[in-house]
């Protein structure tokens, strides 16, 4: 007799708490794995079977993380409802809520993560490195800030954007004009920003729990390529200690400022000894991905161990360099008939692939490489991930 | 709509296999992480949906191991089978080749692990050194054996223990006869050791494909306690490197004379120079729990990558030192109400639970922490899984 259980809904045996989490993205998925080894309860609600959390995660649910009704059902039972996604709106974290699981980050700061205006306007209320912005709300406006701070410029939609959509580079205004002519996702307004000159692009990660326990990553670089992350150096090559402990204060007064719980990503600009504020996360991040095999605790250990609020791990790395390259799709990707290759090549490099189907632009997955020097490590890495990607054939 | 979706048995959507495992403990539960991580589709086949695997590993079948019916509709549509233990029967084995799938390590090399009178004679028979030893055929020859090797001896059931049950240590002739008078498990028969006077127990863990490359570990110092394994420290300390390496070319070549495909772990005794070989397991073993986070690629990712014949991982150390300590079932366990205080005293600490049902002296999680000497990281480690247990209480 063979039997297929249903998934049971069922706590561990030992008294851990389940945590729920909305969106079944490759964050939840490693998520999971870290709920795994914990022994904490892990449940996640997806869009699709297919998803790549809904693959491996036992306690999977299929429901929109737009539908009350469906939130609500998901939540009841869990400690804490958190997510791969800043997408959940306000009636829906009630939902959660009222289905008695704490929701960790909270609606106020997720209010912030999810409106890029709203985040500009906390952000300079509080003192904290921004690059000059405005919101826009009529056209004579849009010249005057352009008048103010020069060609090109960065313009984003408030809300609805990740991975580089709904984020442009402008450099002349009849682009500006093509572009403000388009329709704005719903509730969404356009914010104008500087395009900064910048010498690298960083990344500070920190993790704070609802006690007020925080702890902060090492300071990594990342690299964009079409407005999302590529590869990402732990920690960041030749950041002088002075600014890198800048960078993570700014990262822990921001998370103490908006209460954050959970991960907190601040992506940075570096220009000479500036640091201004480009995005934020309030989730695990790609530019923590490293951490799984290069930190004493990951990323996904510590987003879990913060919104249970049970004392966050040590976030120091195991190695003195670190080095993450995402798989993105081609359109003649390897992938797992890669891995002969690339294992044999390289017995240290570390694969993650995330079950995706292919599509050209998409994040399949991502190589990590521990060692002593950046250079060396990185070129290892990119050859991994591009020939599993396709973009190399040998 | 909130959907409880069926468990889909698919692979995953960029090519990769499916891998089966028999048995759904602890071994199986993290080898589902290894699997998740390298995106390779990960079924087990389970007693009951209770079990450490059955938790959290999305395409589980409940089913039982000696049914070469439900064996061989849980092989269909596997690349490879596999186990995380040794009680699968040759009949079972078969359903699973029929339906189409590897079955890694094959038969004749589990035939050697389900029964340790066979094993004896074929490693005797190989010239690897083996503890003095003989097959019950009558109680005159109990009584030859022990004038030939003395008091105590060792007992052990050919057949069905593990973790310390079918192996008894004897001190004098009333309770042998007492023994001796049990009845035997079906199939098996009564093995006599002699009792190793030894100084430490190490164990030698190697990867072998089917193509023949092979990877071994450090070799690790063990401590057990009843039987069971309570404390891994990797490497073992103060071993000479000629002894390590010795050990190291017995794993690798009984690996390669029993034809092993997967993880093969050699338990040994060493006295001064000498080392013989105590028990093998083909499969990932405790005694390589630390290579989780210690080792460049864990045991139960080199499990995969074996038996699913890619290239092996590199299985260098991270650190200087690794321990593991087992958290061991006691009347008063804290377990996940322990949390709070082992991740506040050491943010290091690395805490596996396995979601298991409390009972006494039952293994329900470990403990892991790398650094540079291990006599301190034991002490840490010994302290969070002891309180983890309900050893101590503070």
């Amino acid at each position: 007799m063979l039997i297929r259980p249903e998934p049971a809904a069922a706590a561990p045996a030992d008294g851990a708490p389940i945590v729920g989490m909305i969106g079944g993205g490759q964050l939840a998925r490693m998520t999971a794995a870290a709920a795994e080894a914990l022994g904490i309860g892990f449940r996640v609600l997806v869009p699709s079977a297919d998803e790549p959390a809904a693959q491996v995660v036992r306690d999977t649910w299929i429901g929109s993380h737009l539908d009350p009704a469906a939130v609500g059902a998901f939540s009841s039972g869990c400690a804490v409802v958190t997510f791969d996604h800043e997408h959940v709106p306000a009636d829906c974290l009630a939902a959660a809520a009222a289905a008695g699981a704490e929701v960790r980050p909270g609606p106020a700061a997720l209010a912030l993560a999810q409106d890029k205006a709203v985040m500009r306007q906390q952000l300079t209320a509080l003192g904290h490195p921004c690059p000059r912005w405005t919101v826009l709300d009529g056209p004579a406006r849009a010249g005057d800030f352009v008048a103010e701070v020069g060609w090109p410029i960065i313009v984003k939609t408030s809300r609805g954007g990740y991975d580089g959509r709904g984020v442009w580079r402008i450099d002349d205004p009849e682009a500006l004009d093509a572009l403000l002519a388009q329709e704005l996702p719903s509730g969404a307004c356009w914010v104008l920003e500087e395009c900064v000159p910048f010498e690298q692009e960083l990344c500070a990660q920190v993790a704070r729990s609802p006690s007020g326990q925080a702890v902060a990553y090492p300071v990594v670089r990342t690299r964009q390529v079409d407005g999302m992350c590529a590869e990402v150096i732990a920690p960041a090559p030749y950041l002088p200690e002075a600014l890198a402990m800048q960078a993570q204060q700014i990262a822990l007064r921001i998370a103490g400022d908006l209460d954050v719980v959970g991960m907190l990503a601040v992506e940075m600009f570096q220009t000479g000894n500036e640091l201004t504020v480009n995005e934020l996360a309030m989730r695990p991040h790609n530019s923590g991905h490293w951490s799984i095999e290069g930190a004493v605790t990951s990323q996904f250990e510590n987003h879990l161990r913060a919104v249970l609020d049970l004392p966050l791990g040590d976030p120091a790395p195991r190695a003195p360099a670190a080095v993450m390259v995402n798989i993105i799709g081609t359109d003649a990707e390897h992938l797992y008939s890669g891995y002969r290759h690339v294992l044999a090549r390289d017995p240290q490099v570390k694969v993650h692939l995330y079950g995706k189907s292919v599509r050209p632009g998409r994040k399949l997955g991502h190589v990590t490489l521990l060692g002593l020097e950046p250079t060396q490590l990185l070129a290892r890495a990119q050859h991994a991930a591009h020939y599993l990607s396709g973009m190399i054939d040998e």
